[in-house]
């Protein structure tokens, strides 16, 4: 039973006035509180832990509270009051806490007693928050924008309960399936200064054990430098204890059985192991220092049993010194293994590569989950969108609900786990992270109406327009409270800094004349609905039509659409729509001209203004088997949630005919290709567009002949693009990638298809000298280049194995008693490389920040409407440059608020753009008031950027880290400079 | 590894000083503590608790340590941690723990802040111990010797460590697989007030609970009467919890979700459950106080996850109460519940018999472990000899090396566990035990020998007279140190209160001339060891022969017989051992004659004096083939370590023909009948013999045929028995059996043999009007009367199949790369029902007691020897009456004694020895001085009898348990009356 007051969360995180405050790490906390070891010695960092994952075989819930333990033994809230005792008995013993979704709920369950115990903890350094985010999110599916506000919930609420002794120091990615460049950046800017993880390729490992180079710098920011240099750790055992001393509820492990009188005794032979297992550590390391994670998924559920042991074993092994052993064993933190590291004072490799993608068997490449569960992973993406619309909302309107944007903001901090977004979880605990989702957007509605309420009126007096709604479905062309209605207006919020022209598509059962805010009637052409759209299983619509017409939205503001139903069936003033079937269709605007053929081949897009002209050949569906296994050995390695793995690398097409359909109008021209009763695409051409929308639809994946099925949308070109292909990190930073080729290692390539593929969060390129083809997405797909010329992209799977990696089950999501259809969106770009990224970045930034659209039924005719209620707003009086992006526009309280901007472009990659940018943050705020107070912050704004001080690492070639201190921002000067890439957070307080 | 030197032990358990003084219970603990609940609901008293087995799947080491968790996943020093931890907790928390044997292992490796807790929690009648041995003993294979002292060994460290609020005043027999009489009355003298079980034929059960019947009054004894009278109550669910409320680390059961903002908020639908089960339960039983045990086997290693969710799941359930529910429901312990049903003053149902066989479905007689493991079963028995002669020895010596003694004792207390002597454990469990045993005899070994080297030597100059050693395989006619020395010695320590005759076997590879204590040279036959014993697998001696001879020892003390090897092979003046074979042999001596046919048949045995005979016909061993099953349903049950059930009702003979081979000395005649090779008889007359030895071997049991046998010895004569037949409980009083019978149930028959299966720890007889055949072992072992005048006693089992009760494993034992050989004894008595019990009464209590033979290799010849050490000597001036047995002699400290004395005759069992009987105790003490004080104490030492209050119970024949408190004894008078069956245990103080 969930009761959806979210007025009724008790909300810790609530505040960041603390952070204002200069602060100054307590000598007791932090690197002070380290044992740094004995340099004569072979210091081995004793580090427990539990690895919670925030849903997986369960929902958090479960998880948290150890519900149905048949799934999966785990408790968290059993594991939190065990280790606290446990921190209570021995004062040498630590322990790291990750995952603030769940400390967050234990801590509100707790007494004050309790709290100040933990309290004392963490100020003494026992208790130590490592990472620090809501979740230990997804590398590979996750978007910067959700990475940042998950570690800065977590942040938040550790700084508000704990102060800066809670302040994560370290990246922990202990357990994610490849790691990004972008988070890695990230991570640097949130002023970590380490990260260590637990899964890299096989071979990569391999290398880098014989190399003694599993720790390294990673420079993660071409754009950001030394800025986003960051140690990294490649950790001994993944995230296991060494074989053997595993003390946990879960482990087989002897006991110390310390007794000598008793049978059993195994002191000496449990000494011998562990320094044997010591000296083994250590040959793979560089330094005199390793560190042994001692714990797993949810350890700890009885701590005393760990730390009981632990004391025993490390008693045992010191003592030991006296007989000429060089081992030294202690309790520690990766940030004091990291520390003793730094205080080593030696030179590391470095690498700006990342780590994707993840295999740990010649068959094994976890590519599956860049993919999987393709409708969850729009819908984590959609939500983000609400989400920093309501806070605009919010903060625009001064409404001052942050508590209520709470459930929208927590259920997204916990889909970017890296078991829920990356689909890897069980289906039941899928439709649990949505509905923690959909809860969220309900309470964000709420949140969005009494914004509209306050924005709206145009005087005080003036009761509320009606309420607001969303139409989610509108993906599949239904809008059910609207269906009929005489009247119905559409209001779209845009989140960008800039104004846009927007095309809008509303089903519709009648036809309507729609009014810009202006009062103009505007052109808007009822298209048919496709039939294959009318079809979907669960559409419960009668609209065969929508209304498509274009709006032009300003800056962080909205215009309202106002529709009216018709007199008449047919409004003669206007142009018809023309629509024809089985024959060739050319899209043509004056930027853009689309071929496809009478058979429904896409044969060519040309870029007019720019003469450049990609053929296309065989672009459309194809499908790869999921290769069936049972997983008992490398080569029985099955395709299922993580592993891609094809029976072939030649994938069969869907079908070998399609029908295609062609609709010219005003507005959008468009052709929909029908490939099967399962697989279609609608290309469409918008009346000013410079880029080409395919929207696809893809499922129920037919399975009749038992054969798993992973589809892509392929795009074959004549490009020569010599085995390189561009994706990106995040949505962020773009990585160049080789077929067939490892930057940091000589790559044995077994997998042909899965081990060349690579995250696309937000886009995907190849290209020549003249031409580029740039395909964005609208969610994180996987996508390769496997021929030079063609890039593909999958889109969905469904598999019938369990890749036996924990979530023993095959990955087959079904709906309406038949497999899930999946739709979504690309969009092409053909430019020249120097002129795509203007369109790539900027259109991959509307892509997330999309203008929301909320309906309302007024009972008020035009006439009254339009003279009561406010009908376009902005809360800029000019855009701001093209290259700004607000990223986040956060009202804490009543004066305050978080925003961060960023200058979204790379360097070198537009000859305007790529370019540092001057803001002024007084003009974001010009209608809350003045800026009376502001302070720059880290990323995740619980520390005054001038107070950041990262450790210094040297490089090979003897570079240092070394940045210098920021400067902090004057009220005198509120004009920012943003340099490429570079993300500026501020703590802003108006009067 | 084991570190032998038991000096090392510390020894919490150490003296009993405390129990001298008079003691109150202390007004915080006790039934003072108890919540009575609410005359006007249904009160549920919930009872955490965990079953610790003292070793089964484990050792008992592993289990304290929780080591080898890849087999069973259990550790009980953590439960111990954990429960302590959370008494911490919440004041309203209660425990209940039982097996002493890990708490103490516990207690030793706390600090004194952690123990005063513990005391903390005992004084306030939270941590409360319950029956308190040192394990919960097994009831069917166990002697009451070994059960008084494994819970006198509990008792005293409870007592020394906690005082009187840890006095155990409960039975808590959870787990055995059936109850014995001899259980109840002996916790009855213990003081205890009640006793509860888990364990219960099904259809006993049935029609408990269908007349609510499962509480009532146990009769335990008619000897006895109301001071055995004990409170037992069959537990509503086994001993765990009502489904789906297990909140243990190994159960799946939901917990208690109580936070409505969450998903999976489940208190409403729990709250509902926990009501119905409350008034389900409550159906089936008489008052409105409920008992619910929450826990079970290793159970509360995190006890936070059980009282966590307790507490709330109480909270809950109590706050129904203001919306009309009758159910109240608190933390309670067995103790509080019975105190509750005693103040309810209600009349309950009696029963005398007692709860044996226990069978879980119509299949499942859980009558296999009367004989399981026969070999532990003997060296258990010969153990406790051992341990009852050291104590003896110790103090008789005044050596006052009691702490020496502890590992025996120890060893003992955990072997009487219903997993151990049972035979019910892994084989490597098995072996564990018998390895204890082991330690615990080779440091009984130091005791014995530190007190004869005070006792023997004639004066204090005198150096020790050579180690004395034990030669346990003797049974094998195995006794290496002593082969082919030229002269040792052979002390013979008798430790009943009564001179005896006694007939030793030596084997020896020479001949030798034996001098009895007095310096005379006797008669001491070389009769020829049989070739089968020669080749039992394993044996390593190389003697073919065995010197007989008669000793007379005096009581509680010891002759000395000395060995010189004689000059010539053959002494002339000796009369001839004549050995016939293949031909009738007839044994005689003045009071009996055995008649053994030329085709080895035992056809009559005649008793001369009283001229009774009683003809054999088949007598000799068959075989059960074991009933193999996969478990899967109650038809499907295999024959196991647990159940017996054989294939058919017919037992097989092991063989169509016999060989024997007649023996006739002075000393002994005897017969040895070979049936095949592995399946023997050695039936043998000793010169003043009144009852015929039958000396059984068996083994390996054949498997070849894939077929698992168990192995009967069977008696079949023609006594009108009328189906009746008579076993003893645990070697002290008789219950009569009647075949196919239930004395409180209507029994619906099945298994025709196993349902029939009684055990006998001691004796079995069948009987009509004036000839009775009584069978006594020299173990325990499963016996029934099958046919009218028949006795049948399984020997020994081997099974091919696991009976699904947790063994997991067949029992099929094996030494050697065979299966394992057994032998053993039996005593066959020919008398009249009317003096029957002289004979086997007294013949009984020697066979648990015999006399303890040690050898020596002294330097000195006899000339020498005999002048420098004592040859013979008793602590008795004149013998003890013959229905006196000294059941314990056990040194304290320097001055203090605990002793128990036992008439160990029944009522109207023999005209001259069913009465009470005098003794003066200062008898018992005249070699060690002069008594200064003296207490008598209950059962188990830990309470002055005077001090001895016990619930009063009512029957419903309106009878009321009340006792007199007895009269302390007086310093004047030390005669003390024993009536029939009476024990009483006396602190005494010598001067």
């Amino acid at each position: 039973m969930y009761i959806s007051k979210s007025s009724t969360f008790v909300l810790l995180v609530s505040s960041l006035c603390l952070a204002v405050l200069p602060v100054k790490s307590s000598s007791g906390c932090g690197y002070d509180a380290c044992n740094l070891g004995d340099p004569n010695k072979l210091n081995v960092h004793i580090v427990p832990h539990t690895h919670d994952d925030v849903g997986w075989l369960k929902t958090v819930d479960q998880y948290y509270y150890g519900a149905r333990n048949n799934i999966q033994h785990a408790g968290v809230q059993y594991i939190l009051d065990s280790v606290i005792h446990s921190l209570e008995e021995n004062p040498d013993r630590r322990f790291i806490y990750v995952e603030i979704a769940f400390f967050w709920r234990w801590w509100n369950q707790q007494t004050n007693d309790t709290r100040n115990k933990v309290k004392n903890f963490v100020n003494q350094g026992r208790l130590e928050f490592i990472s620090g985010g809501w979740c230990m999110n997804d590398e590979a599916s996750t978007h910067y924008n959700s990475i940042i506000d998950q570690h800065s919930l977590g942040a938040e609420f550790l700084r508000d309960q704990f102060g800066e002794c809670a302040r994560p120091k370290i990246g922990w990615q202990i357990d994610p399936f490849g790691h990004s460049r972008e988070q890695a950046s990230l991570f640097a800017q949130m002023g970590f200064d380490g990260l260590f993880f637990g899964r890299a390729d096989y071979q990569d490992i391999d290398k880098r054990t014989e190399t003694k180079t599993r720790e390294l710098i990673w420079k993660a920011s071409a754009n950001l430098d030394r800025r986003s240099w960051l140690f990294t750790g490649v950790l001994p055992n993944g995230y296991s204890p060494p074989g053997s001393f595993c003390y946990d509820i879960f482990c087989d492990d002897p006991p110390i059985m310390d007794d000598p009188r008793l049978h059993d005794y195994n002191v000496p032979e449990r000494v011998e192991t562990f320094i044997k297992a010591a000296h083994d550590e250590a040959s793979s390391y560089a330094t005199n220092h390793i560190i042994m994670t001692m714990g797993s998924d949810f350890q700890y559920e009885n701590a005393n049993q760990w730390y009981k042991n632990l004391d025993k074993l490390m008693k045992y092994v010191n003592a030991q010194q006296t007989n000429g052993s060089d081992v030294n064993v202690f309790y520690s933190t990766p940030s004091c293994y990291l520390y003793a590291l730094n205080k080593v004072g030696r030179a590391w490799t470095s690498k700006t590569d990342d780590f994707f993608p993840y295999a740990h068997h010649p068959h094994g490449f976890w590519t599956g989950y860049f993919t999987s569960r393709p409708a969850l992973k729009r819908y984590e993406r959609l939500s983000n969108n609400i989400l920093q619309v309501t806070r605009q909302l919010n903060a625009f309107s001064k409404a001052n609900l942050r508590s209520s944007i709470f459930p929208l903001n927590e259920a997204m901090g916990i889909a970017q786990h890296h078991d829920a977004v990356s689909g890897t979880e069980k289906q039941e605990v899928a439709f649990d992270y949505a509905m923690r989702l959909s809860q969220g957007i309900d309470a964000a509605v709420d949140v969005i109406n009494k914004a509209y309420d306050k924005i709206l009126p145009l005087d005080s007096q003036t009761p509320p327009s009606g309420p607001q709604f969303l139409c989610q479905l509108v993906n599949i062309s239904e809008c059910l409270p609207i269906e009929g209605q005489e009247r119905f207006t559409l209001i779209l919020w845009n989140p960008t800094v800039h104004t846009i022209s927007h095309h809008v598509r509303v089903p519709v059962t009648k036809d309507y004349t729609v009014r810009d805010p202006t009062g103009h009637v505007i052109v808007a052409e009822m298209i048919p609905i496709s039939e294959s759209t009318q079809k979907i299983p669960g559409r419960k619509s009668f609209a065969v039509n929508q209304l498509v017409f274009k709006a032009i939205l300003p800056a962080l503001g909205f215009s309202t659409y106002y529709f009216e139903i018709k007199a008449t069936e047919k409004n003669n003033n206007e142009k018809q729509v023309v629509i024809t079937q089985h024959s060739e269709c050319i899209l043509q605007n004056e930027y853009l001209r689309v071929e496809i053929d009478s058979q429904g081949n896409l044969n060519k897009i040309t870029n007019l203004k720019k003469k450049i002209s990609v053929p296309f050949s065989n672009q459309g569906f194809y499908w790869y088997g999921s290769f069936p296994g049972n997983n008992s050995g490398s080569e029985f390695q099955a395709s299922g949630a993580y592993i891609f793995r094809p029976i072939s690398s030649n994938p069969e097409p869907v079908s070998s005919k399609r029908s295609i359909t062609c609709i010219k109008g005003q507005n959008v021209q468009s052709a929909t290709i029908v490939f099967n009763n399962w697989a279609s695409q609608e290309i469409s051409l918008y009346d000013d567009a410079k880029m080409v929308e395919v929207e696809w639809t893809v499922g129920p994946i037919p399975v009749d002949d038992n054969i798993g099925k992973e589809i892509i949308l392929r795009y074959d070109t004549d490009i020569q693009s010599e085995s390189k292909f561009y994706t990106d990190a995040n949505g962020r930073e773009v990585l160049e990638r080789t077929r067939d080729y490892r930057p940091t290692w000589n790559y044995s390539k077994v997998e042909l298809i899965s081990g060349n593929y690579y995250p696309i969060n937000s886009r995907i390129w190849i290209k020549e000298s003249n031409r580029q083809l740039t395909v964005l997405t609208d969610r994180s797909e996987g996508g390769a280049s496997i021929q030079d010329g063609s890039i593909e992209v999958m889109l969905h799977r469904r598999t019938f194995y369990d890749d036996a990696l924990g979530v023993d089950e095959p990955l087959n999501e079904t709906a309406f008693g038949a497999g899930l259809v999946v739709r979504g969106k690309h969009l092409l770009i053909i430019e020249s490389p120097a002129t795509s990224a203007l369109y790539h970045r900027v259109a991959s930034q509307r892509f997330y920040m999309n203008p929301l659209a909320t309906y309302a039924l007024p009972p008020l005719p035009y006439a009254d409407y339009s003279t009561t209620y406010r009908q376009t707003w902005s809360a800029l009086q000019t855009d701001l440059p093209l290259n700004v992006h607000l990223l986040t526009f956060d009202q804490i309280d009543a004066k305050k608020y978080l925003i961060r901007v960023e200058n979204y472009f790379e360097l070198n990659e537009d000859d305007t753009y790529s370019h540092p940018v001057i803001v002024d943050l007084q003009k974001l705020f010009q209608s809350q008031g003045v800026i009376s107070d502001i302070a720059e912050m880290i990323l995740t704004a619980n520390l005054r950027i001038t107070d950041m001080k990262r450790l210094e690492w040297i490089t090979n070639n003897n570079r240092s880290s070394k940045v210098d201190v920021k400067k902090d921002i004057s009220l005198k000067d509120l004009n920012i400079l943003l340099n490429p890439m570079e993300i500026r957070t501020f703590l802003v307080t108006v009067e």
